[in-house]
């Protein structure tokens, strides 16, 4: 997200020592970080070069390692456009253990099987702004935080319905039925999952950025696959799709501070000494000036989805509270994002004014059941940070996406790694005869291709 | 919304005294109330009586007035099955005057031409609770609300993109360029009419039933037709639809306990001394009780969609913020709906605890191009309380009104009404062979038939 900084608060320096891992040391996840800070040198397969357009010095896209469990399934790759190389993102089998109860009343849980006893896929982007700091910190927590409570949960799991109390003893006769009248599944209890694992990750990022001095925040997109169905959760700008022959779906919608204007509105409504004095919460359609005064403009509140009219006060001359259009819109002058992990720290320039009281850690969670999909070999899910969809849209990437799955041998067990690779270089100036416009992101772009083929004939294990 | 209530905290009494109409006593607004106090004796046209089947006293259902504009139009309908009448509605020719500014600098509003500038129309029901004093209230004063509303934007009405001042004159060159970025169109303008209008309505109720001593609330769904659009305005759990040969469209969504359980638990964390200790914030399949204690069960929190299991503690035996299942689903214990205007007054039963804080009185607001649907002369849309719909599924409507349209005369004058009249009695245990289901609504049920063709076809003048 580095081109969408609008303020930059932070100076460049030397690559970040790597944080140590929050979470248990001993984890089960056989985790990955497929990506690398700059300079770490450990990059096993930087491609070809993408020239930029602009005159600054060149650097090569690294393709990301090559998993273990991943051969064929999913690679991220990265353009490495950012100064610190902000995208940040992880992959990884997930491995949920199961937790018996014992039958005495206010027995504590107890892991009576250590093996793994579910099994899923886990997919993630971080994008990241003030610095990597805290998308390293993601990269390296969110899946040990998404472990503990899925485990937390699993035994509710099992059933299509899970139980009113976990031990699975009833209390009360009618239990069964007062779950199935609110309509609770067991993915309701993945949904809550990924909910509660991203306000712990963001807990564990602020302790851990004020114990070692940094700052900084990123977005988080997540893609979790267990028991058939495919998990997509979503706090920031990135974006995921599902690309079939027929068919696009977008699979995530992004929280920015134009999307999120009446939630933040709102709350600046509730709490205006958020604002110091310092800011208008009202929108109008640029900032206002002293010529305005006294005139009636457009403007908007956080009730109105409509437009209305009001006559210019002085403090309505103020710096808006969301300012800009589109890409260029910022949350207190400083923000693109409204939701994502970290910025405890963040403040406006020159101000004591706090960024995080306005921003959500909380994920935005949509399922799609693949087994329910009769998923063709083509299918696959393309996760990406903004700098993609910022100059290119679902259409064309989906037409990129089939162009290329056509042309290439089903048996190339790379296949999606490539399709991956040329998708970004078909932000970079190169490569994009497809969508003949040769757009260029000068921002970080970071890219997974899923097929759910592989997802759908694997499913996941007990 | 009688039957809605779970907690009647109002005693019987006799009719209201009409209310004095708030807003400007010589408004421009040829308006009338359709409907009628129970007990007035002013309904010209009372038809055949529907017998219910339960033991309780009949009371016909009354024809509402038949207005001189309105002939072939719409009507409204009502089942009158409340102690007092609680469903009120209004409709009527709406027009707009055009106030010119001068040339000179701050100078203020001038009416120079006091004539019609822009007429529309005006549909709105109102399903009172506690009494119809709110409902009765608002039938007489949000069109006026709406007219001052739309008077004081409608010279930036007139272009498809309002100017971002309102004299007309630019103030910086670049003003018609971010007013097009922002997207910002006329009908957003009269989006933004029809939010304030609603909030002002809701500060006048609370006013008027603070003096004359009174109490309750209602919910309001309006639509207006203008410039060539419907718009639908929806407060509470009234719902609208489309209704055409072969699309069913839903027109609102409903503001219950349930679909705004997020915001409501929010506002509570927020403000927890808004519960006084009295309630808990989280949500359960069930209320808990004392063999709970100490167990795992489900909950949800203000954050979460999905779910997840917590240990009981003694706090959470409390009776719920929300409560209930479906229709039976209360806030605090007393009220059905989330949104709508009054209930300044309302607390929980012999405590202090006030709803009005978690209540919105702004609408959600859809539009309908009428004049790009193409539209055929069965197509109406059709604006009932939850009565309607508590027995009704939106299909079964649209079969109603189709079969009720292909067999009436299409020269019939009253066949709008006459399908109004028919699917009230399809909630009363009557005629309803067409669906077959035979189930009644022991609610006040108020019904307008709204055909589009005629709309289209006259369109708004200016």
């Amino acid at each position: 997200m580095s081109a969408g900084w609008f303020r930059r608060r932070f100076l460049p320096g030397g690559p970040l020592p790597e944080p140590r891992p929050a979470g248990p040391r001993s984890s089960p996840v056989p985790y990955h970080r497929p990506r690398f800070l700059r300079g770490s040198g450990s990059s096993p397969g930087a491609t070809d070069a993408s020239r930029r357009p602009d005159a600054r010095p060149v650097r090569s896209p690294a393709r990301g390692r090559t998993l273990p469990w991943n051969a064929g399934y999913a690679e991220v790759i990265n353009a490495e456009k950012s100064e610190f190389n902000e995208d940040q993102a992880a992959c990884g089998k997930l491995c949920i253990r199961r937790c018996e109860f014992g039958i005495e009343e206010h027995q504590e849980w107890l892991t009576v099987c250590p093996e793994e006893f579910l099994t899923g896929h886990y997919w993630a982007l971080f994008d990241g702004h003030g610095g990597p700091a805290a998308a390293i910190l993601a990269a390296n927590t969110l899946h040990s935080c998404l472990r503990r409570q899925l485990e937390a949960v699993v035994e509710g799991m099992i059933a299509p319905q899970p139980p009113m109390h976990l031990s699975g003893r009833c209390v009360c006769p009618s239990d069964p039925q007062f779950v199935e009248e609110k309509g609770i599944q067991a993915e309701d209890l993945v949904i809550g999952a990924l909910e509660n694992a991203f306000q712990e990750c963001d807990d564990v990022i602020g302790r851990e950025l004020e114990a070692s001095g940094q700052v900084g925040g990123c977005t988080a997109l997540v893609a979790v696959f267990l028991q058939g169905k495919l998990y997509v959760a979503n706090a920031g700008d990135s974006r995921a799709i599902l690309v079939r022959r027929h068919e696009i779906r977008q699979l995530s919608s992004e929280f920015t501070p134009e999307t999120e204007r009446q939630r933040i509105q709102q709350l600046a409504f509730t709490y205006p000494e958020l604002l110091a004095g310092e800011f208008t919460r009202l929108e109008f359609p640029r900032r206002l000036k002293g010529d305005d005064l006294g005139q009636k403009v457009l403007f908007r509140d956080h009730h109105m989805r409509g437009w209305s009219y009001k006559r210019v006060e002085k403090s309505d001359l103020k710096y808006p509270l969301i300012h800009g259009q589109g890409r260029q819109a910022r949350l207190l002058g400083t923000l693109a994002v409204s939701r994502g992990l970290g910025d405890h720290q963040l403040r406006v320039l020159d101000t004591d004014i706090q960024l995080k009281p306005f921003l959500l850690s909380i994920p935005q969670v949509t399922v799609l059941d693949v087994h329910q999909l009769a998923v063709q070999e083509e299918d696959v899910v393309v996760m990406a940070t903004d700098g993609l969809w910022d100059v290119l849209s679902n259409e064309q990437v989906a037409l990129l996406v089939r162009s290329f799955l056509t042309g290439n041998q089903k048996d190339d067990p790379h296949r999606f790694s490539e399709l991956a690779k040329m998708l970004i270089h078909n932000t970079q100036g190169k490569d994009n005869g497809a969508t003949g416009e040769g757009q260029v992101s000068y921002d970080d772009v970071s890219v997974f291709v899923i097929p759910l083929h592989s997802q759908a004939q694997e499913g996941s294990g007990h």
